[in-house]
C-alpha cells in the first residue's frame, strides 16, 4: 500500500490521556483511535495486525477440531437465569439495555449459557461427542475502571472456545491439546519466550485453572516463575501446599509482574446441569456433557506484544503479525529515483511481499525514518541517490542497528 | 469437512415461531440459530456463507480504494449531540446502556458521527482527499418489531463505507464508482438479474438517494421497474414529476414487491459542518469536506438470496456464496465403497475443492438426499454401489433435475 494513500498519519505528540505504553504507541503510530475510556477503534494498520493475530488463533483452533460460529451480543434474561448469572449482584460487569416494550436485555460478557442452550439442539448421543465450538465475537464488560490501553477494555473481540466431552477423561485429553495450541499461538505471535503456563485458582470442578501469563513490568498480575520447568504460579494460589503439589521449590521461583494473555478452564457439568445438556451413552445411559472453556483476546495480545516488543523509537512487530513485512522508503524527489522505487514496490507486491511504500513527497528523510521506527515494520528498505539498483538497496531490520546493502536478487531471496 | 463431525444437524420440523422463508430454511438446514426475536447466531454453515458474501463485498470496496477499519459499538452522548442524533425523539431505534457511574452510552446504529470525528484527526489538506473508509461492524437497532428472519434484525453486521471528497464533483465521481461496485456485488452473489438501482427519497443535499432493490414477493417495499433500462422508482417518490424527471414512462413501469439490499447516500456537508471537518484547498482556502455513505448488510443479502433462490426442497446457493462447492454423499455401508468415497474426498480436498462429505453411517440414502437438497450445495456427488470409479461418478447440480455420470478426470475438470 502507498503511504500517500493511507488515510492515517503518525502524531508527533503522545496522547495526553493515556498512561499505558501500548495505547500511547498505537495511537501515535495511527493503529488505533480512542473513542472513550475503554473503547478503541481499529484503523487500517491496527486492523491488519488484529486480523493476523486472529488468523493465527483460528488456524490453531481449527487444528484441534474447533468449528467456528458467531453468537449474538443481545441476551435474554431467561437464558442466564438458569445459572443465576443474570443478577448484577452475581455478575458485576453486565451492560444491560432494553427493548421498546421495556424487556430487559444484556450484552454478553461471555457465552457459556447461550452456547450450551444451542448445543442442546444438536447433542443427544455419544456419537455427537467430543466437539469443540469457537468464535471471534465482541464482548462487552462494564469495567469500573478501564485501564492498560487495549489490554483491558469495555468492548473487545474475544476468541472463546467451548469443548463438549463425554467425561472428564475425554475432556482432559482435549484440554491438553488446547494447552499445546495456546503455546503455539503465543510462540507464533512472538511472545512465546516470555509467556508461562500459570496455575491459578480453579472452580467447583478442578483444583486449578490455567492461565497464560506474559512477563512485563506493567502487568497487573504477580506470578512466581520456574524458568527451567517453564511454568508459574499466580499469586492468588501461591502457598506452600500448591508449591509442593506442583513439585516446585520456593527458592527457585522468581516473582514477576505479568499480563494474562489467555486462560483455559475445566467447567465440568456446571452449565450442562443447568441446561440439562445430556447424551445417551453406548449402553443407553443418560449422562451430563462435560465442558471446558478456552479464552484469548486478540487485542489484548496485540497490546501485550507492543508492551514487550518496543523501544524508545516505537513498536517492533514480529514478522508474523506485522501490518506489512517491508517498509519501503523513497528519499528525495529525483524523478529517476522515484521511478525506481515505484518499480521495486510493484515488483515486490506482485511477488506477494506485503509492502508499505512511503512515497510521500512532502516528508523529509528524517520524518520518514522516524515514522518507520514508530510504526515498527520488520524490514526497512531505502531507495535513494546513495542506494539504488546500480549500487544495491539498503535494507535494515527493525531489531538491528545497522543495515546492509543487497542486490535485487539477494533482496528478493531474503524477502520471499 | 466430514458431515459426521459437523456439530449441526438438519431438523425435520420447521421452527414454530418463524413466518419468513429465509429463517425457516436456514434454521431447518442448521445455518443459523434464533437467540430471540431479531437476533440470530451463525453456525458453521451459515458463517461460511456470510464470510463469502463479506469477502466479495470487501474485494469490491478495496477495488474502489476503500480502507478497512473497525469502529466501536459503545458511543458517548457528546459525539452525537453535535448532529442532534442522540435524542430518542430524533432517532427512535437506539439501544442505550450505562456505565457504572451512570454515564449514559449508546450502541451505534450507524457510524457517520464517530468516523467524522476520527477523520478530523487526519484530514487537513486537499492532499488528504478523496478518501474512502469502510468497516464490517455490528450495528444495534432497537426495532419495534423484528421481522423477515435475518433480513431485518436488531443486531447485524453491516458494511458501511463513508467517502470524503473535496467537492460535489469529486463526490459524484466516487459515487458512480460505488454504484458499479454495488452492481458487481449483487451480480457476484447471484441476484444481479433481480436487483434494480432504485430512486428513493433524498435528503438535504441530493434530490434522490439510491437503493438497490431485489424483487421478491415477500419484500417489504414496493418499487416500479423499467426492465429495459434496468432502473426502478421506490413507491415513496413515485409520482408524475419523478417519472418524467427520470425520462421514464408510466405505461412501462411494473409494480413489484422488493427488498432493499443496499443503499447509497449523498451526505454533502451535513456531518462535516457539525464536526467542523474542513480542509485547505491548493489556494489556501478553508472548505468543508463533502461526504457520502454506502451501506450493505451481508446477512440481509444472505436472507434475500435464500428468499429468491430456493424451492420446496430447500435452498439453492449460487456457487460464489455456497458453504461448500460439492456435497459428496456415500451410500450404504459397504467397506470398499466407503473407502472409495474417502479417497475421492481427500483427493478433491487436496486439490482445493471445498467438499462437505456426508460420511454418516447411521443415515439412510433418502435422508442424505433430502439433507443435501435442504442444505443446497451446488453440486451433489454420489458414490454408491451403482456409481463408483469403475462405472463413473454420479454428479447432479442442485439447479437441475437430472444428473450425469462422469469419469474421475471429467469430474476434476468440471470442479476445479
Amino acid at each position: 500500500m502507498k503511504q500517500s494513500q493511507l488515510f492515517t498519519k503518525t502524531k508527533k505528540e503522545s496522547p495526553a490521556d493515556e498512561v499505558s505504553l501500548n495505547a500511547e504507541l498505537l495511537i501515535k503510530a495511527g493503529f488505533i483511535n480512542k473513542e472513550m475510556s475503554g473503547a478503541y477503534s481499529y484503523l487500517p494498520l491496527g486492523l491488519r495486525v488484529l486480523n493476523k493475530i486472529e488468523n493465527i488463533i483460528r488456524e490453531e483452533m481449527n487444528a484441534i477440531g474447533g468449528q467456528e460460529v458467531v453468537l449474538t451480543s443481545l441476551q435474554e434474561k431467561s437464558t442466564w437465569d438458569k445459572t443465576g448469572r443474570w443478577s448484577d449482584e452475581v455478575v458485576d460487569n453486565w451492560f444491560k439495555t432494553k427493548l421498546k416494550n421495556d424487556t430487559e436485555l444484556g450484552l454478553a460478557f461471555t457465552h457459556e449459557e447461550p452456547l450450551t442452550r444451542i448445543m442442546k439442539e444438536f447433542i443427544s448421543s455419544y456419537r455427537d461427542l467430543p466437539c469443540a465450538v469457537y468464535q471471534f465475537q465482541t464482548k462487552f464488560r462494564n469495567e469500573a475502571r478501564a485501564k492498560s490501553g487495549i489490554i483491558r477494555t469495555r468492548e473487545f473481540v474475544m476468541k472463546d472456545l467451548y469443548s463438549f466431552c463425554k467425561d472428564e477423561a475425554e475432556h482432559l485429553e482435549f484440554y491438553d491439546k488446547a494447552k499445546v495450541a495456546y503455546k503455539n499461538i503465543f510462540s507464533r505471535v512472538g511472545i512465546g519466550q516470555l509467556t508461562y503456563l500459570t496455575f491459578a485458582s480453579g472452580g467447583v470442578f478442578s483444583k486449578y485453572s490455567h492461565e497464560f501469563q506474559t512477563i512485563t513490568s506493567t502487568g497487573e498480575d504477580t506470578i512466581y516463575v520456574d524458568e527451567n520447568k517453564g511454568i508459574a504460579i499466580n499469586k492468588e494460589v501461591y502457598n506452600d501446599e500448591v508449591i509442593s503439589n506442583l513439585g516446585l521449590s520456593k527458592e527457585i521461583l522468581a516473582e514477576n509482574n505479568a499480563v494474562e494473555v489467555g486462560n483455559i478452564f475445566t467447567l465440568g457439568t456446571r452449565f450442562s446441569d443447568a441446561f440439562d445438556l445430556t447424551y445417551q451413552t453406548e449402553s443407553g445411559e443418560k449422562k451430563p456433557v462435560f465442558m471446558g472453556s478456552y479464552g484469548i483476546g486478540p487485542a489484548r495480545l496485540m497490546g501485550t506484544i507492543v508492551e514487550v516488543l518496543s523501544d524508545d523509537k516505537g513498536i517492533i512487530w514480529p514478522e508474523t503479525v506485522a501490518p506489512f513485512k517491508v517498509h519501503l522508503l523513497v528519499l528525495g524527489d529525483d524523478e529517476n529515483i522515484r521511478k525506481e522505487a515505484d518499480l521495486l514496490y510493484e515488483d515486490l507486491s506482485l511477488k506477494g511481499v506485503e509492502v508499505l511504500y512511503d512515497d510521500r513527497i512532502e516528508s523529509s528523510a528524517g520524518e520518514k525514518f522516524a515514522d518507520s521506527d514508530l510504526i515498527g515494520i520488520p524490514y526497512r528498505l531505502v531507495v535513494s541517490k546513495r542506494s539504488n539498483s546500480s549500487s544495491g538497496y539498503e535494507i535494515k531490520k527493525r531489531t538491528e542497528n545497522n543495515g546492509k546493502v543487497l542486490s535485487k536478487d539477494e533482496l528478493l531471496s531474503l524477502l520471499m
